[in-house]
């Protein structure tokens, strides 16, 4: 199957095929049969050319959105021009594909946050009525329900899911077979996209195994039984780094693993981050790793179970793992010049963290400012829900944008949108100069100083690892042995407060490298190309350029070599 | 040689370093020894691994200035821990690499709009007095007469220049040969780094060759003589793409060159671009080629000689090239929207374009507005051209920052820092949405509207093709016969207006391809792989695959097949 693109405003053929782009006065310019000439004459050249073995389909934006983020009056409407086009061009189509978009696909492929599934249907719902050739839909289509629900109303033949594929490839068999249940179903939150804009290689916050499948040799689907399975592991911190860590190990046969947290409930953080608007997909971390650890006979979930570094010790596990997140600090170090922030000692309790916001539900002042040097969606998505409970929000970001790294996800249009709807004042490359008991300064190159007069301040501010239980584990290696410890690990964000996606994958890798001669230390993964001396065995997973060589900086070592 | 990184405060040896980042308490914290102790151990390290055969040196960023861009006084000073920790290190280092710089590079790395040849002497210069082994410096190190000079002064005894070895890879053996006209001299531009910054392939606006060493196999100073020498060719325009489509014509032995211009200079708009403040050193551009065609005995250039398309086609050349350049238009398509900005109809004679500024001098009211839909240097050059002569400016972008491009040449924290000190009021996401005959409104989704009082607005738009002459030359193809004209081909802004370097390579691809098949379409470049069916051939310059290969899409070749 060949598909044309001719979608997102953002290809030849959609230049031609769009009076916004398209000025010409000439066969390819004017009425839609002259802005269609090209099509029909490159379908015409690619049919002759493949032959009548092969499929060849067109990509087509049905509509281009109304301005300011779409083209409006001078684009593409799935209401106007769209239909005639379909019909003009259907003999030389063996498949449609349809998309939305205006300048680009940052409409099309929409996180969670803004869109939900199957939101493209106002557009391309109507669409199969005037072709006589299969339709492909696509669209935040995730859930096998809605994927069986729009095929069976007739709405499309065939789903368009990359996101889905990118997050369960075996999602189609899956279906066939009925496993409904270990469908890794997709968050919504466009991790997978950031790496893209930011040209990065691809990450999957719910798989793991996501790019990591040539380099590492990991199948998403298939795990060894460990060579150590006759242990029985102890994690303590049921959050996204320990359920992943938890269900990998129960996969690869560990004879017990326990998983145990003092709340009451699985997920750790993402059980009151997935509260903020529009982040409740998030939820599907913990569903679909609760689904997973239900079903292992060998993985026991404990809960409301809080232990001290000596009840770890005596467990009886001889393998231990600690996972037990971060926190957002009072007043923690500021990321641009590393210094305390210093509001907690001017401001007390009108200071408050993310999760005295979300998770305890402290109160909270009419008039709020949201201290963001965190850049990434907690900041606008605290402003957003503050604002929505009718509180005066202002959001000041050190920053040259809001929410920075939401312009990765491709969030952030929807984001400022909805942030000035609701009256958030927003304010970038802004610091708090001065705090008083009931008023900051917000200083900024380019405006004048505002002394803003506020109830509660909020600070987004810098995670710290919550690390305790390692290094008190770690701080008592001499009483290991007498316990039948052999190994403490880290996972998550108590090594490093990062991504989801980067606590997942560490519980995973940790799993997945379990019995390796030095598990707390990544096994070194496939590069493409040895800089000197490569061959054959760089691209083999179980060549000797598998296992680690370091420089041997310790003086004892270099001396036993001599 | 091998070069240990502790440079930019960007590497694990700077951050152990520098106090700014080390704040840990144990015997790699606190005291300078204890901060060079890490750096004892790689070095001793390195050393045993290497042997003695290879020399391991130490890139050293002496210091990392002042706050905010630097880390002021908790960074490194070149006046205080420098000198001291060189001491401490000295006996295990083979050479030492100077450089500065606060929080990344872009400090060191900078363009020659803010920093002259040998600026990072005051930091550097006074280094070499407490080390016993040989220092390299870095700073702009462009011009053979300063590298002489530096290294024959005592500052250092060997010269890094990265930029100046992109530009001209020989420029040692110049020196040594004392060919000091035939150096190719980098105009500081940072286009470069521009590349690197943007993760595109590395490019150079001077060095047409940069990056097609292999893919495209072009040698920057070996040409090989045209299958169709006998030819003469014309050249319309002595801007960038026509000066060196002349000179690799006449290196490639084309029997006569003539490169001709209606002005009485050199290098098309580079002649007044160049007087925006900081950017006169882009005169490079057209003193290289000024040089290179002044010894080429079969190339004339002839200046003051506008030329109709009859005197073109009766001129005798039977190849011509136009490269008539671009102008910015007066009312042209606003990129944002692709509609006209509308400020000529208002504003009449008080609408200003950039080159009726700089390059006529055109009289200018005391209060201007500078509209900027270009997004790179021109806005913010005309606006500091303005403020520095006294004007009231108001520099008004449509994108999200000030001189957008100029975040990939690393030049837009300097250029803010320069607007901001000269009072030039700085407007983003900022549109005009009224205009009358003395002001204008200007709107912004964060800010109230302002109504401007104006004398003069300057339009930063869109820059047209001067395409006039090759259409006429076009038009006219049933004429080439009787008058021996075989081919007429475009190059550099009247194809599509972008940047110089653009300009540069297209003149240079043209004389590259010259006798190929089809000239005018470029010759596809090796790529690294196939996708499919790939083989050692697609490595190799000359095998089959560097012919193209095209559909046939008109219906005439299709039937001829048939």
């Amino acid at each position: 199957m060949i598909t044309l693109h001719c979608g997102h405003a953002a290809s030849i053929l959609a230049h031609l095929l769009i009076p916004y782009y398209n000025t010409r006065t000439d066969e390819y310019g004017g009425p839609l049969e002259n802005r269609a000439r090209f099509h029909r004459e490159v379908l015409t050249a690619v049919r002759e050319a493949v032959g009548s073995d092969v499929a060849v389909g067109l990509r087509l934006g049905v509509d281009t959105l109304d301005a300011p983020l779409g083209l409006g009056d001078r684009g593409l409407r799935a209401d106007a021009d769209t239909p005639r086009f379909i019909e003009h061009m259907d003999d030389l189509v063996d498949y449609w594909d349809f998309v939305i978009g205006g300048f680009d696909w940052a409409q099309d492929a929409q996180s969670s946050r803004t869109a939900a599934e199957n939101f493209e249907k106002p557009w391309v719902g109507g669409l199969k009525a005037f072709t006589t050739k299969p339709v492909v839909n696509v669209g935040r289509l995730n859930s096998p329900d809605t994927m069986v629900d729009i095929v069976k109303s007739g709405q499309c033949d065939f789903i368009g899911a990359e996101r889905a594929g990118i997050l369960d490839p075996f999602l189609p068999n899956k279906i066939h077979s009925g496993s409904i249940e270990d469908i890794r179903e997709c968050i919504g939150c466009n991790y997978c996209v950031s790496r893209d804009i930011g040209t990065m290689p691809i990450g999957c916050t719910q798989n793991a195994t996501t790019g990591e499948e040539f380099r590492r040799g990991w199948h998403p689907e298939r795990f060894t039984q460990a060579a150590n399975h006759e242990n029985d592991v102890l994690i303590i911190g049921a959050g996204p780094a320990g359920m992943e860590c938890a269900t990998v190990l129960g996969k690869r046969g560990m004879r017990n693993v326990h998983l145990i947290d003092t709340a009451d409930h699985l997920g750790g953080s993402i059980d009151w981050v997935a509260k903020l608007p529009g982040r409740h997909e998030w939820r599907r971390l913990i569903e679909y790793r609760e689904h997973q650890l239900r079903k292992l006979g060998n993985v026991e979930v404990i809960l409301n179970t809080p232990m001290a570094v000596e009840d770890i010790l005596d467990y009886g596990a001889g393998i231990i793992v600690t996972a037990t997140g971060s926190h957002y600090t009072r007043d923690g170090i500021n990321p641009h010049d590393r210094t305390a922030f210093g509001l907690e000692a001017v401001l007390g309790e009108r200071l408050l963290t993310p999760e005295q916001v979300v998770r305890v539900g402290a109160a909270i002042g009419q008039r709020v400012v949201v201290v963001d040097s965190d850049g990434y969606f907690m900041g606008p998505g605290i402003a957003e829900m503050l604002a929505q409970r009718g509180h005066e929000v202002i959001l000041a970001a050190r920053g040259e944008h809001i929410g920075e790294y939401q312009r990765y996800t491709r969030e952030i249009t929807p984001t400022l949108r909805d942030l000035r709807h609701l009256k958030v004042g927003l304010r970038v490359e802004t610091t708090v100069t001065a705090v008083g008991p009931d008023s900051v300064r917000l200083s900024s190159p380019d405006r004048d100083d505002e002394v803003i007069a506020v109830d509660t301040v909020v600070l987004v501010g810098t995670r710290a690892a919550d690390d305790e239980m390692y290094h008190g584990l770690m701080a008592r290696r001499d009483d290991w042995h007498a316990n039948e410890v052999s190994a403490v690990y880290r996972v998550g964000d108590c090594v490093r407060p990062h991504f989801i996606a980067d606590a997942i994958f560490s519980g995973h890798r940790l799993a997945r490298e379990i019995d390796s001669l030095d598990p707390a230390r990544p096994l070194p993964f496939i590069r493409e190309r040895r800089i000197i001396g490569g061959g054959d065995d760089d691209f083999l997973l179980d060549a000797p350029a598998q296992q680690p060589v370091f420089l041997n900086l310790s003086h004892r070592q270099r001396e036993s070599k001599t």
